[in-house]
């Protein structure tokens, strides 16, 4: 038995359902990914009776690191990162600096996931703010949208950094050469955005990436380009909106299909279709954003992952680590800075 | 038969379609209110053949003011204002300046029709900058958002103000006493929101309305409050991103019911409920688009709309106009300079 090319951090006690979903989650990953190992981080008592009956079926490849206390979901980031140095999602980020782990996956509190990664790994030289990536599906195939939460009041310059790391992003799990960068901004014409975002193109048209120019909110959806860059306040309010639509529409329709025993009735006739098109927008799908412009690799699943979502994003995570996304970021800067 | 109450200035050469829309909605109107009259204005070889029929049947409530001139839908704001004075929308504009109509609706080019309404109307006095309102279905009604599309760097006094227009809107033509007013901000909880927003927050706490405090992306379509307030860079990308999801989601719920003889079987049988659905969320329902802030009442059509469409914005601007938004508007601001 050959042995495991990466190894995944995961911060156990994150999330709205803790180990019960992530240990479930790494088990079903290591089963369907043979090259990968795992250590799970958290508090003994809760880990022990989920993990004992795996360690036999994964050996080598699943290990428990114990870690004492645990980043409340609403605890403030300065909190955990300064009172809690053994809790899991940092004992889990730790291991990712020290090279025991190629990558952490946390479902935990995403403002003290930040600030621990910050803390714990450094930024990659020539990055000034992390941001957060996440996956949108779109009618072409998929999109990479950001900032979504962390960064409001951005500078020119930042929203070009998130161009880069969002098209390295693309570059190494998605396997495209040249991934198209758009950047956000509104239709009309006089008035065609801020002066922020104005100067953002400027720097955008010149930095080397495949820059597609600025596209409009529609655009996302549309799959127009592989990234769309935007401020986090920007961001945050596009991915929060979708989400309150597309859960309104889906309320709507399942209201239609049960307003009387014939619509009912229907919606069992129509149940393969509705069930293709509900696999096809399930959000579980495309759960894991990543923390980018750290020197390593962290994934931030989605506080009420099930063990379904929570897998997608170890997978992302392990793609990102095989796919030398760190690497790609800091030598893209570095020629950037040798150039400039 | 007594006189009408009302009469709305209708600008016939707007939109993708001019005259074969716009005349037949402001009859399909005019038949459903019996109260109103209304002016065409245009250019008469365009509206002669469409209108001659309908003269006899609507009498004294249906007349045709002539413009030689139209605001082409890509044409730069300040080329409209300038070099285009007799414009269907110029006309249809100082109609109401003229009080000879009591509003204008438009489906013509947006930014025009606002530099348009600016430059002939005037603003309100306290209303620093005007500001567009739509209307979204949301899970318990309506939700109205503004401003979209024309206000970038806003400052926090301008956002206050769009909370007072906004709350007016809801008062006059919901009904509604006293209209709920959040803020759209984001959620994480060091970084909540830019100091705009924050500033806005303090105003709005202070200005008298009933101000519910930050609201995120979600609860627009969850409508939690009437009215949401954010800057016009934001509520485009909100808009736009809502667009371009709802047109993906359409398109793939097409695809699963027409994947096979069965799935398309399938979607006869569903077809009643899916049609209660469309018709549920046809974005047709909230067309009309408010220009609040200015000494008369605008209302901009969507260029795409069918008749239909542009019927319910003609019937927003009536509203509007019955309910005498201008003068809640410039009484809530006299008080407030007063009472500051």
């Amino acid at each position: 038995m050959s042995s495991p090319d990466i190894t995944i951090a995961i911060d156990c006690m994150g999330g709205d359902h803790g180990p019960a979903v992530t240990v479930p989650a790494t088990a079903a990953y290591l089963r369907s990914d043979a090259d990968a190992a795992a250590v799970l981080v958290g508090r003994p008592d809760a880990l022990e009776p989920l993990v004992a009956p795996l360690l036999s079926e994964f050996g080598d490849r699943l290990r428990v690191q114990v870690a004492s206390e645990v980043v409340e979901m609403d605890e403030p980031p300065a909190n955990a990162l300064r009172g809690k140095k053994d809790s899991s999602m940092r004992v889990a980020v730790n291991l990712v600096k020290a090279g025991n782990a190629q990558a952490a996956v946390s479902a935990g509190n995403t403002g003290a996931l930040m600030a621990i990664s910050r803390f714990v790994l450094k930024m990659l030289p020539g990055i000034d703010r992390p941001a957060i990536a996440t996956i949108l599906p779109t009618s072409r195939g998929r999109c990479y949208v950001l900032d979504l939460g962390a960064n409001v009041d951005c500078t020119a310059e930042h929203l070009m950094q998130f161009g880069i790391m969002g098209a390295m992003l693309v570059a190494a799990v998605e396997h495209v050469d040249r991934p198209s960068v758009g950047l956000l901004n509104i239709g009309e014409e006089e008035i065609k955005g801020n002066e922020v975002v104005k100067d953002a193109a400027e720097l955008l048209r010149t930095s080397g990436l495949n820059f597609y120019g600025n596209v409009e909110g529609t655009d996302i959806y549309r799959g127009t380009t592989d990234v769309v860059v935007c401020d986090g306040f920007v961001g945050n309010v596009a991915l929060k909106t979708s989400e309150g639509l597309a859960t309104m529409l889906a309320g709507f329709l399942r209201e239609e299909f049960s307003r009387s025993w014939l619509s009912k009735l229907s919606a069992l006739v129509a149940m393969p279709a509705l069930k293709r098109f509900k696999r096809r927008v399930d959000h579980r799908n495309y759960n894991g954003a990543s923390l980018l412009g750290l020197r390593g690799v962290v994934v931030k699943s989605h506080g009420s992952a099930d063990a379904f979502a929570f897998e997608r994003a170890i997978w992302r995570a392990a793609e990102e680590a095989r796919n030398s996304l760190i690497e790609r970021i800091s030598e893209r800067m570095a020629s950037r800075e040798n150039s400039g």
